[in-house]
């Protein structure tokens, strides 16, 4: 039997995330070092803290710890996120915030509550595969707009704009990483933070701020100050924001945020209503008594110096061993090295190249929705350790000069 | 700042859950009796094979137990699955089953698989409300089938069927809960299951079996025998089937799945990577070792003797009070009385003057995708104590006299 009759338009245009499919791979490959995945380090884990919170929230006298929960959230975690807004400049309201099962979910709902059929959708070029996959599904057309050193190229994305109108399209949003995006490591200036506020005012659409990594700054290359997100200077409910407590605390807990207009908050909970009723009752616990008890804070100290660190020893080794055929931009903040290969070589043929030699990556066309970006390529320094970031960036500069 | 021009034709249809609407109701008046949430009882859970369990795999030699893991589920866990369904008669490989959040996800990735706007899905009158929510959001045209005594009538829904066919109409598949029905608590016969199935394969469509109550038979009304699942005599790959940990250990941990096809599940997967990528890892992990440890053997029975009890005891109380007022068939399982008030009564006029008297449930209509049941209710007995169903009991009565 056969299914193809059966299957909405949505399932038959549904492909497989690069990322996950490398995960796949990866899995499949002894002793392979992987600078594919995305993983935060999870001996940076607060486990002692979780054992022991867990331990109490499981006493029997919260019966409410594993029951069905309300769809918008755990009350006292919705409001320890307002707090964890307020530190980043976002003031909000208990209505205008909802927690999702992880920050994937929100970009789901972002898709399902704005995209019809054949509306366009602005997003950077390269930019995070989980936004292309949820986006889409909803059968979203995806329109690239390049990237400067400093992000997004505020004049590229108004005449990409005005040309989507003039041919009659509907653009509902721009999808945006301003914090060490996802692939390109790249931070958006706080100026032009500024223009793509007033540009989204001015065009009419919305903005959808995808901030999993602003904790995690570099405080050898970049202050707090320069991660402040756009929704923190949305006077008018332009901004949809999305974090997580994912790559701060740990990912197992499926546990992240949105924050919108209380209107659009009210529609992302009827939508999350239908797609899984709540997050996890004992996660969202967890988490909650994490942050009551000051762990969320410590870990963020922490885990700016740890994957700064990482990031300089992956540096260190690619300037090393690949400094004549790659050039990259030291990433200020996050888990990716974006890398660029001399030459115009294809990152795909480097690939082949590297599973053998078993080290992996992500290719850089993955996060390219116009298919560009062939010799480009994505490296996680967050997961492996020291000695695995020397020795994988041995082996890939192996590959790269086996690909050449 | 208003949005309507930015939100889907989805988002556009979405609606309350008239349960989650109770539910919201009902936290704001106090020593409210609720019979409205389908809830299962938090005084049965195991709390501390739980807290044993928990704070075992949060001792950190697991890395992976709060990482990321495989959107499919963990493995061992997707094993352990396999073996519950074999005890249920159905048998299926790893690559049939996939680990979702929650039955609801599981509905909702059902609908968003199959169903594209426009598209006919057949349910019974009454079905269950997550499910209208989950395929209404995909944009199906929902079309409602009657029940006998023993659950969903055959021939209406040929009938049905064929005059939609015969309208130029495509109906993707019927969807049905066998055991124990929510709303109606209706018990679907063994010859009936088959003819289902036969029909299913006669008329070219798929079967949806959501089986969320079947270890929850009681034990004076109904065997182990007469809940075989449709799934189980499926020999083609007819039938998808859900099932979840959410009644039997405990639901504010999100883990359910669903069993169907290779070729179906490789779609589920992909449909699950861009909605949330994975289920939570350490949700997954304690279920798995609550299996492994013999807790959910040991729950199954426990909890058959314990809700059938609640039943008891909530039909005594309607029996002595309401008796010549409100009509209803004996649950032989689950966790959901179905009445019907005599006389045509509206159950709406009645719940007004319940949440008066402090008591709730939630009327039948929302369960009837055809907008009838007027004079219809869902009493849940499975979370308040026995106290609470005599006292809900006797204000309910006296609501219902104040309707008349």
């Amino acid at each position: 039997m056969t299914y193809e009759r059966f299957l909405s338009r949505g399932a038959n245009a549904m492909r497989e995330s690069a990322i996950r499919k490398m995960g796949a791979i990866g899995a499949r490959v002894p002793d392979l070092i992987s600078f594919a995945a995305g993983y935060p380090d999870s001996g940076t884990f607060p486990w002692n803290a979780f054992r022991e919170i867990a331990s109490e929230l499981l006493n029997g006298h919260d019966p409410n710890a594993l029951q069905y929960g309300a769809t918008r959230g755990y009350r006292p975690l919705v409001d320890d996120i307002g707090q964890v807004l307020e530190s980043h400049g976002i003031r909000s309201t208990f209505e205008e915030r909802l927690v999702t099962t992880g920050s994937q979910q929100g970009l789901d709902l972002v898709g399902r509550l704005l995209i019809d059929p054949g509306d366009v959708i602005l997003v950077e070029l390269p930019t995070y595969t989980g936004a292309i996959s949820a986006f889409r599904n909803t059968q979203a057309e995806m329109i690239g707009v390049p990237q400067d050193a400093d992000g997004i190229d505020v004049e590229a994305l108004d005449s990409t704009l005005q040309s989507l109108r003039a041919a009659g399209r509907r653009v509902k949003f721009l999808y945006v990483v301003p914090n060490f995006q996802n692939p390109s490591g790249l931070l958006i200036g706080l100026a032009k933070r500024r223009r793509l506020l007033e540009w989204a005012e001015r065009r009419d659409v919305l903005l959808v701020e995808d901030d999993p990594y602003g904790e995690l700054f570099f405080p050898d290359r970049a202050t707090r100050e320069e991660t402040r997100p756009i929704k923190a200077d949305d006077t008018t409910g332009r901004v949809i924001y999305l974090s997580s407590f994912s790559k701060t605390l740990a990912p197992g807990f499926r546990v992240a945020w949105v924050v919108a207009p209380a209107e659009m908050i009210a529609k992302f909970d009827l939508a999350k209503q239908a797609a899984d009723i709540c997050a996890g009752a004992l996660d969202q616990r967890v988490i909650h008594q994490a942050i009551h008890r000051g762990v969320l804070a410590t870990q963020g100290e922490r885990l700016r110096t740890h994957y700064q660190h990482k990031r300089q020893v992956m540096e260190h080794a690619l300037a090393e061993r690949l400094g004549d055929r790659m050039s990259w931009t030291t990433p200020r903040g996050g888990f990716f090295l974006w890398g660029r290969l001399a030459g115009g070589v294809d990152a795909e043929a480097v690939l082949a190249h590297a599973l053998e030699s078993k080290v992996s990556f992500v290719i850089g066309r993955a996060f390219y929705v116009d298919d560009s970006g062939h010799d480009t390529l994505r490296l996680s320094f967050s997961q492996p350790s020291d000695a695995e970031l020397e020795e994988g960036v041995a082996r890939l500069a192996l590959a790269v000069a086996r690909a050449r």
